[in-house]
């Protein structure tokens, strides 16, 4: 039973209510529609099932919300303002009609006797596997069967997690995408979050920055079962050199640990960096690839991605990780939309193809704009040159306090790099996901603040 | 590095190869592009990190990869014979048109400016999240917050045991869909498997027969945590009456437990069966609800379910359900596909609800004619009034005996109930999801094996 209503607190005790912040649904990454709204419920009973230790000790202050709850107050404040939205990095870009054509096509055929499908194989229909190892994993030698197709590489590191369980460790690049921490918190793979360091017991921060080329230092890196690695990285933008990553592996196999390697942004690598962690000889015996179409074809509220667990990797006991995915993938999934996986076939044809990768290019253009304008105003920038986002450094600064100066003084959302772990402090993340004149305004107003 | 060989036995310890049964994806629910195929794989290096102890508690031999076994081998014996399928519970018929009109027009306007859309809001569309509160719990005031959109029960189920951890304890029917029972290995609930018993330790199985009227005996039930319950169930097809409910959310409310309550079948209710536990008074303080367009709408490959979490349901210590819930949400989902979205809106609208409820209406006549067959041949059946499923008893007989009986005289799939839970012993589960003339034919043909 709840009733809203505001209750004195010295009615608590004999009432024995309990009173609650409720947060409504608050709008998360890229949830354009959420509205955020507090209200006080007051719950007259409740039942005895123990709420999981690991989900108190996740932050309540997630990142997104809190920018939408600082975008919320600003266009309260300045109602005219043309706010510009350089922060969640969601695509805005139309998809190219031959991959749209497709997925209506197969939609209106499931009217028909020929054209219905039911449940599908929960690994993804075979002919997305193969192609999904064709097109990106040509000259690696990645088998159609170790290809699974998903809804997206957030949920496949869910999986993930629940492959591994609670017993093993966790290192991550710091800074990095919340979703590793997080879902290693809710598994319990973590300890309890420190106030002051900004970090959680027993995961490894490997810190990445200028210093030291984007890339941790490995010989100062405790040994860690499993190691998240995002490359290109977001938020940072770096792609990791092939060097960079044959270090990687060869201390991944040193101490036996699997790498859970993501490269959703490989398609926006324009140098000679690996596009995939299978380019490195031997990683096939300790990484695991999570993907996605999401970047790659604008398929962010489509929802298709896919993980490569080669047949070599194997636990401690020899045990193949694959079987253990599998069984995962089957049993607490069943396969990706038939009509998102029609989609990313026409993705993967050549002209869906050729027609996927302009658009990427027109992102690209996008960041290099974003670069040249902070770069002409003398600020320490990397990133978006292989990845959609630009990492600006404020040395001394701190990065929600420059978050809030840009957006009082421009009007433009970026995102605080704090919010990605403690080494993005002093950092501003800044999407090149928008439309050009967008980034062509942002880019004025950004010099228009800082020369 | 893998090598497809045999290599004799006497040689492992010098060359310390582990030599394993890998399992290439074998087919499990409703895969009907998979091939099983098993081959020996030598694995040259492992790592140092441990299989996870919950996935090695699971059973290796699920249920319908060894009843797709059984099907190859059967054609490959009797190629010419005209194998009937009422063994998945798959759907078969197309979709109405109005519903996948929408999905395509959705997906077509995924390349224009106006119609593009990027990351959805995780917990789904709102206009979606209303229609679902509108559609299937008008009369007991659900919220639209308190509708979580998702991509499947099948997949809820899995993320409501990230929500709840490795602590609780479970309840489950017996014989039930066995994707609860998984996931609470998985999560790490469960205790080892007894061979003998055909259980798990630490999970209670409320056995559900003729006996009791399908319903637990409450009374001799131990208190758990978490209590499953299906209904209309899945394998029996019975649907549990209003007065069995209220004892069940008694019992649930006297003992501080949490129902997960699967309602995917509940649009087969022919009766005054409750369709949602939540037409039991007081229920959202004990309750939560997944549910699915799979059955309602020829969704399995669609996906597209929800969940419903009431805000008044607290853990032990009064903080909401709802709110990790959403947590888990954000954090290991990104929301379903927006064309499956618009296709379970168009659903919901009346003219779609009539159409989907046609189809319906043709699965609930097919389940008729498979019930009263197999009445008329003297044996004792339950469910196919009020679900898509007919629960055959045969008493004395072993399942899989039967199965093997009706698979080699009658060409027929069905299930053997013991793959359910040992409840489910001397029982087979005969789906009514096929097209008319294949129950007719299957009927012809049970009554020339049975009579």
């Amino acid at each position: 039973m709840a009733m809203k209503m505001v209750v004195p607190f010295f009615l608590f005790p004999i009432l024995r209510l309990h009173f609650l912040l409720l947060h409504d649904h608050s709008p998360l990454i890229g949830n354009p529609e959420g509205t955020t709204c507090y209200h006080f419920v007051i719950i007259a009973c409740h039942t005895r099932v123990q709420r999981n230790v690991n989900l108190e000790k996740l932050r309540t202050g997630y990142l997104f919300p809190e920018i939408s709850m600082h975008e919320l107050q600003h266009i309260r404040k300045y109602p005219d303002a043309k706010l510009i939205n350089l922060g969640i990095g969601d695509t805005t870009k139309p998809i190219p009609e031959i991959i749209s054509v497709s997925m209506a096509e197969y939609a209106r055929a499931l009217s028909t006797v020929e054209g219905y499908r039911g449940y599908g194989a929960e690994q993804g229909n075979k002919a997305l596997r193969k192609a999904i190892a064709e097109t990106f994993y040509k000259n690696v030698q990645v088998k159609d069967s170790e290809v699974f197709v998903s809804d997206g590489s957030q949920c496949d590191i869910a999986r993930l997690q629940l492959l591994l369980g609670s017993n093993v460790t966790v290192a991550v690049q710091d800074p990095s995408f919340p979703a590793y921490i997080d879902t290693s918190v809710i598994m319990g793979q973590a300890g309890d979050f420190e106030e002051k360091s900004g970090k959680f017991g027993n995961i490894e921060y490997m810190k990445c920055g200028p210093q030291n080329n984007f890339f941790p230092e490995l010989a100062k890196t405790r040994r860690t079962d499993i190691i998240f690695f995002c490359s290109p990285n977001n938020p940072t933008g770096y792609a990791a050199t092939r060097q960079q990553l044959e270090e990687l592996v060869k201390f991944a196999k040193a101490n036996g640990s699997i790498i859970i390697f993501d490269s959703a942004y490989a398609v926006y690598v324009t140098d000679d960096s690996p596009r995939s962690i299978f380019e490195i000889p031997g990683a096939k015996e300790v990484a695991i690839e999570v993907s996605s179409f999401s970047k790659f074809a604008g398929f962010t509220g489509v929802r298709l991605g896919w993980t490569v667990v080669p047949e070599e990797l194997c636990f401690s006991n020899g045990f193949p990780v694959i079987n253990d995915f599998n069984r995962i993938v089957c049993t607490c999934f069943n396969g990706a939309s038939n009509i998102a996986q029609a989609g990313g076939l026409a993705c993967l044809s050549s002209e869906g193809f050729m027609a996927v990768c302009s658009v990427v290019d027109y992102y690209r253009e996008n960041a290099k704009i974003l670069l040249k304008t902070l770069k002409s105003l003398g600020l320490k920038v990397y990133g978006g040159e292989n990845a959609p986002y630009v990492w600006a450094q404020f040395p001394g600064s701190k990065s929600w306090d420059v978050f809030d100066d840009i957006l009082e003084k421009a009007h433009v959302i970026t995102v605080p790099g704090s919010g990605f772990g403690p080494g993005g402090e002093e950092f501003m993340r800044i999407s090149a996901f928008g439309h050009r004149e967008t980034i062509l305004e942002a880019s004025k107003r950004l010099k228009g603040l800082f020369s």
